[in-house]
């Protein structure tokens, strides 16, 4: 399961940060998932290897700009680019609204399906390999994270209780480790259920958009190798900035995360305030939300870098590609 | 006179080509105006020097979403960025409703002033130093040229008849050389005009929307040091594509340009299949457009390129900057 992230700047892009996208990939196969789509997306995936012709789900957050811009850039180019195959768009109504809008307005033309589905917390949807669920989130605006689980866990065969049915290790294993049920020559059926178990657990992640309660996370997480989160500014510019943009800081978004013991914890979304290096006095540092977070949270703690890809590996280690 | 290149690609970004954008400067001053805005035109002008504070205007030739998707997320960036001062915005009446709709869908907040300007054959409009006006072009899409001319001339004294008035060389001539009417000790007025006139011809340049007709540009291109055209294909390509994109190829516009004389001509707009460097067989180079154009126009010729900087002189000539 991969990571890609694309745009980790919050409102408007810099040099280095692109506006919010990030790609998700089984850890084989080409189809992947793409979890909102500021502008220039279509611009950043020029530079990776991932393909808008194998995308399969598009999932938006919510419908500021900084989150959707890039969408109808990148359906039509994958109209010029010779698309056929449909597409999922997952979003709030808000998005679809959007589109259509801008659609109708700009004499856009898209001949592949687009198959759109308003999300809510009954979301369950299976695209690219992973099984999608959500959970609305507390922002200024309707928002939601999204969880992406694995589908397909290669089955381990319960040998003992096989050997106890009399059955010997040959084709008749492989095809209930295959899922398939068996027939025994005494006409007796074999239920694959019965007979295998997953060989791990499936690797789960889940990817926040914009909130200002990450406690709101609590049943999204459960399980989750990874919880992927804005944290826009530290808190002391939280508090200077005040609650209405309904942000979170560093220390927040960390003290759920240790609080719900997940392993793994990337910060995303950062304020273009924060700079790589601080140049004049008064300068505020990227490096000061991974301080701050660091406190309050003892897991794998990243911070998002645009084109930085990260493997979960099967045993949910977090591991830099 | 000063044009910036930002996009150059038609239909979609490339890795080394944007969509369409193109930047105009006077020689001096900040201001500046912006035709075309295509998705992510905020991203290449974070690698130039223009501020987008100090944009004065923006004119769109057509709602095509390779020409207009980046200006929501321009507008926006502008408002996170504290631009208090308006804004002009011209373009057809569509890209008003495609604006509109979007910030309307997306919750956009614009605190500072747009004022749109519906562009039409009788357009006349001054911004960041230049007259702008504009003609009807031939596209599937209304699209429109736009012609930019130098207000600002510095006037030459008539520095005999000066002497035949009795007037001597010193702060009256200044006076009158600044465009200001001047009492003479006896109590007769002597008018700027009438003793003055433009040091020489104002600098113009048409930059042209999407068109398969360039002699619609006649009335517009007169006197025009530059044309900045479309030449989305070779001839033979656009005898392969058919007329229905209505885009003109390189021989088109440079027999044109050579007709009425145009001293300099641009070629930009490129078909992603014109590649900087054939890799395979059949593959196509962007030098072709530029060998086509050559056959038939004798003036000074050029392809545009992302970020390339042209000075039009004083004289009338192109220089790369």
């Amino acid at each position: 399961m991969k990571i890609t992230f694309l745009g980790t700047s919050s409102g408007a892009p810099t040099r280095h940060r692109n506006v919010s996208a990030t790609a998700v990939q089984p850890e084989r196969g080409k189809p992947w998932v793409l979890i909102d789509c500021g502008e220039a997306t279509q611009h950043q995936l020029l530079r990776t290897r991932l393909s808008p012709l194998q995308l399969s789900a598009i999932l938006i957050t919510h419908v500021h700009g900084d989150h959707c811009y890039g969408l109808p850039g990148l359906l039509a180019s994958c109209q010029l680019n010779g698309r056929k195959a449909p597409l999922t768009l997952v979003g709030p109504h808000a998005i679809w609204r959007y589109l259509q809008a801008v659609i109708e307005c700009t004499e856009m033309r898209i001949d592949y399906p687009i198959e759109f589905i308003p999300v809510d917390g009954t979301l369950d949807l299976e695209a690219a390999g992973f099984r999608i669920q959500a959970c609305a989130l507390s922002h200024r605006t309707e928002c939601w994270a999204y969880r992406l689980e694995e589908c397909e866990i290669p089955l381990q065969l319960d040998v003992q209780r096989l050997k106890d049915e009399g059955v010997s290790p040959g084709p008749e294993y492989a095809q209930l480790q295959q899922g398939r049920d068996l027939q025994l020559p005494d006409g007796r059926w074999l239920r694959s259920a019965d007979y295998t178990r997953p060989s791990r657990a499936p690797r789960v992640a889940v990817i926040a958009g914009d909130n200002d309660s990450p406690e709101r996370l609590t049943g999204l997480c459960a399980d989750a190798a990874l919880l992927v989160h804005e944290a826009t500014y530290t808190a002391d510019v939280l508090e200077q900035v005040g609650p209405e943009p309904q942000h979170s800081c560093a220390a927040q978004v960390a003290r759920f995360a240790e609080s719900r013991g997940i392993p793994n914890l990337i910060l995303t979304h950062f304020s273009p305030r924060y700079l790589r290096k601080a140049r004049r006095r008064g300068d505020r540092q990227i490096s000061e939300i991974k301080t701050e977070a660091r406190t309050h949270y003892s897991g794998q703690l990243q911070l998002a870098e645009d084109f930085a890809c990260w493997l979960i590996s099967r045993d949910g280690l977090l591991l830099p590609l």
